[in-house]
Parts: structure tokens; C-alpha cells; sequence
């Protein structure tokens, strides 16, 4: 048996006694360690549900089978500790029984440090019951992010998560799991493989102890991390009520953009997406350009097309405004032509159509771009 | 030949030589009445486009042959002009070259007063290419509209318009065509027998007088008509550049809700309503039923259900001032939430699937309402 360092011990014990996100003891542990911490565990000072469990010490057991594994224990002490991925957990509710917290620490498999794993992250997520379509979107999608360098990051279940995986995996990118178990549980059982192929590209990610099974709440629980870690959310297909949907709603609250896929509005599996973007809860997304233009990075800078040219002599004095927002070169998305122009986002929003319709501006996928004289 | 009352023949007169909408005529005639009108287009004072043709005088005959074909020219003199919904027509430019007026007067086939006809009416319209699935969905949604007593307007070309005509047929809904020539001609030839059905059952419509030709800007002017004559456009599929992002275009102008019906990413007969959608140019909607909450009429009033209560102690202040603004029964929309409980409408759109999911709060297709006490 190895001798473990002792604060590494603590935070092994502590996220063991917890089992799951607990703020008071991530409190304690951020302002006093963790060894002083497991102490007041032990004495009974961070709530009775900690003191009934604090006798279970298997803190050294559990870093000897992690290690055995090939994994290990990643800890806020640890230079890969992504803490910026946590920056939103304000402590406020959100799922009843969920604590807004981040993580005690986190038990991985994989080789790849988890700061670097979620640099330029995306986690695409769905219903368990996919339809073909959905799985083809899925893996297009999740294929081109990842060939452009993003990790796929999802929740290694069937249906959409498995698509999102397979594709990264398909294509030698990137990807990462975040299970309700502990890592040495392969769940589903049906993707112990799958489990085994993420952890060599990528990561296999819990901050539950190994041997936890998994639990309703659990589940909750980890969908907040999969909405952390990544830079956006996206729900390819979802029925209303959806694990997808509980995903979306922590990543609103954490602040990341949530992104939807449409689908025919004949298939149940596309319901849930349909009605966040119709009530604005998702913003509508067709292809990773799309994803990429949401999560954050820079879109391929593109040259302005030459088309036809017309006097502004003629346009009224809010199309003239949002015209001369516009930079030479490069394109701008509405909401930063309002912010440029001074004009209201609906007006900006209304007048778009009708100057580029009438030839002064244009849009790809970059946003809006004026058209130069021919 | 039948006697003609003079001032409807003026009428019959300023739109045939003024072939399409013109703004100086209709403030003139607004003014002056359509035979002083008349003579001020003959004495070459209304512009020389007018003037090379104010020699043309068809008025009589025109009138005897709409007569003839059992239809009649339909003017602002007339109890059934409906003159409200051409209130968004501000002169202000569109599309190049055509005036934003309302007509100068109509031109109709069919026996029921337009007034009556687009007291309740929803545009449809979408590619000439439409998809197995855009056909099957504008069929559902019409058909569905059409039995709640909808008018469906479009504008009898092949493929989305063809469909929603058909399926309001054939649910003996009422439906009408707006065309870009005169109602005398059918344009498609190949939709001649569904034009003579949309008369019999309704109405075909055009501001051109009878033998005019189609032509490409007439469709754009007929496309300003389809928007202004129902409470809302859908468009149902649609590529980038499209007649029916023209016609949604016109409908933003006039203050019309745009609505689009998402489809598969992967066909490209639905990127213009992703596209629409993606940007805040258009709503999603997937059913008739999303189509009605839009078009402003009234949605079905539910009986709130019962479900799990919990204390609102525990919600946050805005949670609670959102949750105190809805009534204890029936149903808001965010937009409503937010006006009347003062909190942001992004706050209330981020909050809302929160206190949905701690049981506070349901929505269906009415808005969002209260969880009684179980």
C-alpha cells in the first residue's frame, strides 16, 4: 500500500462522506484545507447527513484503487483543478437536492489533464431514445467540432450522448464522460467499451467516490458539471420533460449559451428543442459553425462578396445608423451591430432584411457584412 | 355593355394605368376622390410613368369582363374594403421599386366580402420545391386552421403554397389566393382548377387588373398584399432566398408576427426557416395551436393542474416576484411575466424553467401558470 499524502487523504475522505455536491463543506475546505475539514466532519459540525457517514474512512483504499485503474484523484490543490469552470456557482437552487456548488474533487480516468480537456469544450446532450436523425446530426456535429479542435463533452448514455462520444471518438478527437457513478462503474453496462475508448482519448470524469451506484439525484447532480465544462450546451433532440432539459436549465444559470437542434415537428424527439428555442430558452443551431459561433471562439474570418452597390443616399436614418455600424471589413452579429449603432436590437433585427435585401448588406454564418461597390 | 358608375370607373381606370401599387395615386385619391385623380393622371400631373400610359382607358370593359367571370373590382368606396389591415403601410421603401401603399383597389373572383374573409387569416407560404415534409406539415397546420375558422391566404404558386390552399379545401375551410396578375389568368396554368376551387370556396385576389402578366416585380408587390392580409405569416419551408423571406420581410414591416416551422438541418428546403429562426427574424412554431398564440387570437383556457406544492419561502426575490406576477388562474406568456412582475424578460426566461422544475410553476401551449396546492 502506498503512503498518500495526507491532505490528498482528506480530500479523498471528504468527497467519499459526501457523496455529491455539498457547500458547506466546500466552504470549510476553501477557507481552512481539507485535513481541518474532515476534522469537523468527524466531529459532527458539517450537518448530521456528513455525521451518520463519518466514520467510512477508505480514503487510502480508494487512491490505491483509482491508481490501480490508471487514474487518479483530481483536487482543487492540483495545477489541472479547472476552477474557472466553476466560476458560476453562486450556491443559489436550482434542482431541488442539488447543491450549487462545485465539485469536493474529481476522480478520472484518462491520461489527459482536465484544465487542457475542457480549454475549448462543448457538451452535446439528449434523449436516450434518438431517432436515426438525431444520432446523424449528433455525429455530424460532434465530428466536426472535434476535428476543429473541441472536446465532445456529454454523459456516456444511449441515444444521443453515445452518437456524441462515438463521433469524437470516430474522427481521433477529444472527448470526455462525466458519470452519476463512480468511474470504476461502467454505466450503462452496455458501454463498458465505449467507457474504456473515451478514457484513452480523453477522460472519464465523477466527483463521486468509485463503487458509487448510480441515483436519480446523482444524475441531476452530474448534469451541472456537464453544463460547467463546457463553453456551451448543446440538446439535440429532447422530448419536454428531459434529462437534456435539466441540463440546459444549469447551463442558463451558469451562464452558457444553451443551443438546440431542430428537427421535423412531426418526431416527439425533437419537442423539447422546439419549445426552448420558441420560448427562448435555446438558441437554434443547424451545424457546428453555428455551435462554434455561440460557444465563443473566433468564426472564420471570410471576404466580403462584391454584389451589387446602391446609393444610401435613399435609406432612412436608422438603416443608415446600423449601415455605418458596420466595419469596412469582417461581419458583426445583430446584437453587436445594436450595441455599435445605438439602435434597438428588435430595429436592428427588422432592418437587416430590408438593407440586405436591397443590397447593401449580407450574412453568412460569420454575421453580417456590408456589401462592397462592384 | 352594362352603365357604369363613374366614380368606379375611375377606380377601374387609375389601376389599370397605374399596374401595380402607386403611392402618389392613393394619397390622391384619398384626397381628392378617383375621378379628380383620374383627370390629374390624364393632364400628366401624377409622373410620367403615368402619363405615357393615361391614355389607355379599359375601365368599362375591365369591369364588364370581371363581371362576366362572376367577380367584381373591390374599391376603398366599398363596406367591404378592409381598410385595417393596410394601417402599417407608412410609404416607407422595401423592396426596390415597389411602393409601400395600400392598393389602389382589388380585383376578385368568388363570392365572400374580403373583409369577412381576413377578419381571421394566417399567410402560408414557403418554397415552389417543398419536401415530402413541407408539404405534410403545411397540410396538418392549414387543414387544422382552416377548421378552426381560419382563413389561409397564400399564394397559389407550386408546392408550400399549393398545399396549405389544398388542405383548407379539403377540410371546406376558407382560403385565398393573392395573385401577381390578373385574377383572369391562371398563373401556374397547371393550378387552374385549384384557382377556380379557391373562388368557389373564397377568394382570388389581385391588385392587377384582368389579362395582366406575372412579372418579377409584381410578385414582390403581391407579396407585400399576402402579409398585410392575415394576422401572421407562416412560412413553412424556405431557402435562403426566397419569395417567402420577402413576404416575411414585408410582414416584420407591417408589424405582422413571422412565424417558420423548423424541419431536419439536413434538407436544405429548410435553412431559410433556421436561418429566420436563428436570428430573431421569425418564431418557431410546430402545430396550428403555436401558430394561434402568435396570430393573437385567444389560446383554449386549460384548467390549471394540480401537482406537487412546495413552500415559496425558499425562492429567490425575483423567482418569487415572477411567481407572484402570474394569476391564480389562467395562463402568461414570458413577455407578460415580465412586464408585470418588472423583472427583465431574460431574467424571467432563465427563471422560469427553474421554479418549473421545483413544481411552482407548468406551461403548455396557453403560457405558463401556477401548480395549485395538491
Amino acid at each position: 500500500m502506498t503512503t498518500h499524502d495526507p491532505r490528498r487523504l482528506a480530500w479523498a475522505y471528504l468527497s467519499r462522506v459526501a457523496q455529491g455536491p455539498h457547500r458547506p463543506v466546500v466552504d470549510h475546505a476553501a477557507a481552512h484545507g481539507p485535513e481541518s475539514t474532515a476534522e469537523a466532519v468527524q466531529a459532527g459540525g458539517l450537518g448530521e447527513r456528513l455525521a451518520v457517514r463519518a466514520h467510512i474512512d477508505t480514503a487510502a483504499a480508494d487512491l490505491d484503487h483509482i491508481a490501480a485503474l490508471g487514474g487518479r484523484l483530481i483536487t482543487p490543490d492540483d495545477d489541472e483543478w479547472p476552477a474557472w469552470r466553476f466560476l458560476g456557482f453562486d450556491g443559489s437552487g436550482l434542482s431541488a437536492g442539488v447543491d450549487t456548488c462545485p465539485p469536493i474533487a474529481l476522480w478520472a480516468l484518462g491520461t489527459q489533464p482536465v484544465d487542457a480537456v475542457t480549454e475549448r469544450s462543448v457538451s452535446i446532450v439528449g434523449t436516450r431514445a434518438s431517432s436515426p436523425y438525431g444520432d446523424h446530426v449528433t455525429a455530424e456535429i460532434s465530428a466536426d467540432l472535434a476535428l476543429d479542435g473541441w472536446t465532445i463533452i456529454s454523459g456516456a448514455a444511449f441515444g444521443i450522448d453515445a452518437a456524441a462520444h462515438r463521433a469524437a471518438l470516430g474522427v481521433e478527437g477529444t472527448t470526455m464522460a462525466v458519470l452519476a457513478c463512480g468511474v470504476d462503474r461502467a454505466y450503462p453496462a452496455g458501454h463498458s467499451r465505449l467507457l474504456r475508448q473515451i478514457a484513452a482519448r480523453g477522460l472519464v470524469l465523477s466527483e463521486y467516490a468509485p463503487g458509487t451506484t448510480p441515483a436519480k439525484h446523482r444524475f441531476l447532480a452530474r448534469n451541472r458539471l456537464v453544463a460547467a465544462l463546457g463553453s456551451a450546451v448543446v440538446v439535440v433532440e429532447a422530448g419536454w420533460r428531459s434529462g437534456a432539459r435539466n441540463t440546459a436549465a444549469w447551463a442558463t444559470k451558469l451562464g452558457r449559451p444553451v443551443l438546440a437542434v431542430p428537427g421535423p415537428v412531426t418526431s416527439p424527439t425533437s419537442t423539447g428543442c422546439h419549445r426552448m428555442i420558441r420560448d427562448g430558452e435555446a438558441v437554434l443551431v443547424s451545424s457546428s459553425h453555428d455551435v462554434v459561433a455561440e460557444a465563443g471562439a473566433l468564426g472564420s474570418t471570410e471576404e466580403s462578396r462584391p454584389d451589387l452597390f446602391r446609393e444610401t443616399d435613399a435609406l432612412s436614418e436608422t438603416a443608415l445608423l446600423i449601415y455605418d455600424a458596420l466595419p469596412a471589413t469582417g461581419s458583426l452579429s445583430s446584437r453587436e451591430l445594436s450595441e455599435n449603432s445605438g439602435v434597438p436590437l428588435s430595429k436592428v433585427r427588422a432592418s437587416l432584411p430590408v438593407l440586405e435585401m436591397d443590397g447593401f448588406v449580407a450574412s453568412d454564418e460569420t454575421g453580417w457584412f456590408r456589401v462592397v461597390r462592384g
